[in-house]
């Protein structure tokens, strides 16, 4: 096991400051992990208690028998130094330093000192000053967030710590799940880049999420040529806050992190392939596509409706982001038109009206999938009487399989508008692989950003 | 009453078109009819049936007793014309049209015949090509899309009919009331103008929304002119789709109307003080801020927070949208410190940090809404341990309720991260007459929309 391999796969753990109190976050972390499933070892280490929660505590690190891969040190910051040397005596690789006042509020010698010692023991730290770790594959859960976490693809790294458990609720809530959730903080040790580079191994992570505020002054180069790396093996999109100039003074009150220029930021993102969204739930939309659904070919999409009204707005925002979509040629416009009435439209987008139920929009689209002139499919619905929500999400699910098993790697995504059956379709169509937005705009975003990807990608492939 | 009253407060509906069978649109609007709980008298009309869903039905319009106020017309666009003098004999002042087959497949000669018609026998003619009317207050939903829909103060006019059937499902199910929806159609003789007019003077009606794909040609100066005046009276905010080239000629072919430059529907929503939103989400969003909040006297804004990150976020968004964000004065300062850590900001954006509960929330936001120096406040959380959710919208709720009634009339906008919970809190809070959001920037956003139709307005009134 490499050092940062324990990072996400621990086969033991102590947490250091391990409570009986249950507001405690070091109570929390221990419940956390019990209510993840984690299947290593869990050692409380508790001067003043025999036992917690179930699991025999002990007085000390050097107390605890065998190895401990990772170190959760979550006590005052002036004890955490000493925790250091007992965590190398254990052949720990990892410390994940929950503990704050370090130099977030002006201790850098602190945080200094604590990275020197633990690296030359050949230790790593996370933190400090970060609500931990989760790794869901493994039943890694060693945060004081939520317990519940939806298991899925998706990576986030993040530099703040309230944001980041708020996102840990609110991906579940949507039915988004994660692999991965790294609260990095105050990144006196590992930073974005690396903790990226140890996701581009994981093969569990399909798309790493990144919630930044500034990078450390100095690292910049090293991020740029790292995040690169990973650009080439998966999808990264960032999402960058401190954009304007009040903004970048309040991140760095909050962060202590010199935010730096916007332009700057915009710059190392496009040497390094990282996708750039401009808010939180576009970053999110974004990599609900890319852990879900096979990168296009090219940029040739087709929007398939049963309301003339979503195709306009669809059409809008493919337009202004760069989306072609094709004229269809003859012989698929003579397949489409199999699919509506007279008064559809089998021009791009393909508007099947409000007739259309299930068999129509299975039909069109397997003939938009299909035809080798098609990149990729857009699929919008207005809910109407003629076909309920899960009806039709059902349809979509079935057709694009057996597309699929035909041997057929397109992406489609999903956006259907309506009341609460049509949200439990959105939700529904999602956990079996196919990304669904209430918006239609928003459908477009994210088949946009895959085409800038794979767009990337060839070029960076071929240089 | 007037003859446009009958649109919204009919004291009978005749249905013509009424049907036995379920599935047709005859069949739902009667039941839709009798499920919004509508008082006024319901005369079905179809030659077939004596008696539908247990009311009398009648053979003719003509067989109908006494007056009619709204003639609701569900019948193939052929026989649609024949239906006109026989609702001028019954005194009828609106003709709802939901029949589809007149100028949206070229068929613009039935359609100027009935109107023309209808015209001069002093009727109105909405439609055709429509799903119909609500009007909550008075229990009205005559159209075939969804039964129940919330109450609310906000209208909705729009020309797609499956998007319209969608968005008042759609908004339902967020927890967001409307006052009426108006099917506008091919738009035959009532368009955007009148029908804003009458909402105008509706005391039900806070804010006007419309869903615009293209104004008739020839109508654009009565737009300009009678929306400025709408805008006098109430905020209007538009969606207008086809942008772009594509979408343009994607809506032509949709609602044959010509959809003419970007440019020239930009300059005549400034001339008209409508608002205009770049998506419907957005469209929504600054409406229930209208809808529920007093408008801001200036721009003079301070966010409170619990969390760094969002904080940032926020500020960025206020920054881009002209928002000014204060440095707090002294004073403010003082009492802002009283209600956080030391480690908190009194900074704008105010980070009560993590550590806020209620009462830390309620001090902060009390003090900057009762200070002179303070337009507005835009309250920010993310989900912690510490406080439940459900708690601080009590919390805030409270005290923006006791403030208002110390006589300070300012706006608060709050945004919230989270889980399930956090969810349910935003409904709560919204329902409540506080707007709530999911992401901090669409809290910013609907500020900024509030603060420039402040602006037009004073600019407007003072010319």
């Amino acid at each position: 096991m490499t050092v940062l391999e324990a990072l996400l796969r621990p086969r033991s753990i102590a947490i250091v400051g391990a409570s009986r109190r249950p507001n405690k976050v070091g109570n929390i972390i221990l419940r956390n992990l019990l209510a993840s499933g984690y299947r290593g070892k869990i050692y409380p280490v508790n001067p003043a208690a025999p036992e917690i929660l179930g699991f025999k505590a002990y007085p000390s690190l050097r107390k605890v028998p065998g190895e401990v891969d990772m170190v959760v040190v979550a006590i005052p910051a002036e004890h955490v130094l000493q925790v250091v040397d007992e965590a190398a005596e254990k052949n720990a690789k990892v410390l994940v330093v929950i503990s704050s006042g370090f130099s977030e509020v002006g201790r850098r010698d602190l945080e200094e000192k604590l990275v020197r010692r633990a690296r030359e023991k050949g230790m790593r730290v996370l933190g400090p000053n970060i609500f931990g770790v989760v790794y869901t594959p493994w039943g890694l859960n060693a945060t004081f967030g939520p317990s519940m976490i939806l298991r899925g693809r998706i990576a986030l790294i993040t530099q703040s710590g309230a944001l980041g458990v708020a996102l840990m609720g609110w991906t579940s809530s949507i039915g988004v799940g994660l692999s991965a959730v790294v609260s990095v903080g105050n990144m006196a040790d590992l930073g974005f880049d690396e903790i990226s580079e140890v996701l581009a191994e994981d093969p569990e992570t399909r798309v790493i999420t990144l919630y930044i505020e500034g990078i450390k002054p100095g690292t910049g180069k090293r991020f740029i040529e790292k995040m690169r790396r990973v650009s080439l093996r998966k999808p990264v999109v960032a999402f960058k806050s401190g954009r304007t100039s009040r903004g970048s003074a309040a991140a760095s009150s909050h962060t202590g992190s010199l935010a730096g220029s916007d332009s700057v930021y915009q710059a190392a993102f496009e040497q390094s392939g990282v996708l750039r969204a401009m808010t939180l739930e576009e970053m999110f939309d974004w990599a609900r596509a890319f852990a879900e659904q096979p990168l296009p070919r090219g940029n040739r999409i087709v929007i398939i409706t049963n309301g003339g009204g979503v195709g306009v707005i669809a059409t809008d925002a493919a337009e202004e982001q760069g989306l072609r979509l094709i004229d269809p040629p003859e012989d698929l416009v003579r397949e489409f038109r199999r699919h509506m009435p007279w008064f559809g439209s089998a021009k791009n987008p393909v508007d099947l009206t409000g007739m259309a139920a299930g068999p129509e929009y299975s039909g069109a689209v397997e003939a938009a999938l299909k035809h080798p002139d098609v990149d990729g499919v857009i699929v919008l619905y207005c809910e109407t009487g003629l076909v309920h929500p899960r009806d039709l999400a059902g349809a979509l699910i079935e057709t694009y399989r057996k597309v699929r098993d035909e041997g057929v790697e397109k992406p489609m995504l999903v956006s259907m508008i309506g009341g609460d059956e049509t949200n439990k379709a959105l939700i529904h169509l999602d956990r079996r692989g196919i990304p669904a937005y209430p918006m239609p705009e928003r459908a477009v975003s994210a088949m946009a950003a895959m085409i800038r990807y794979k767009n990337w990608l060839d070029k960076a492939l071929h240089s």
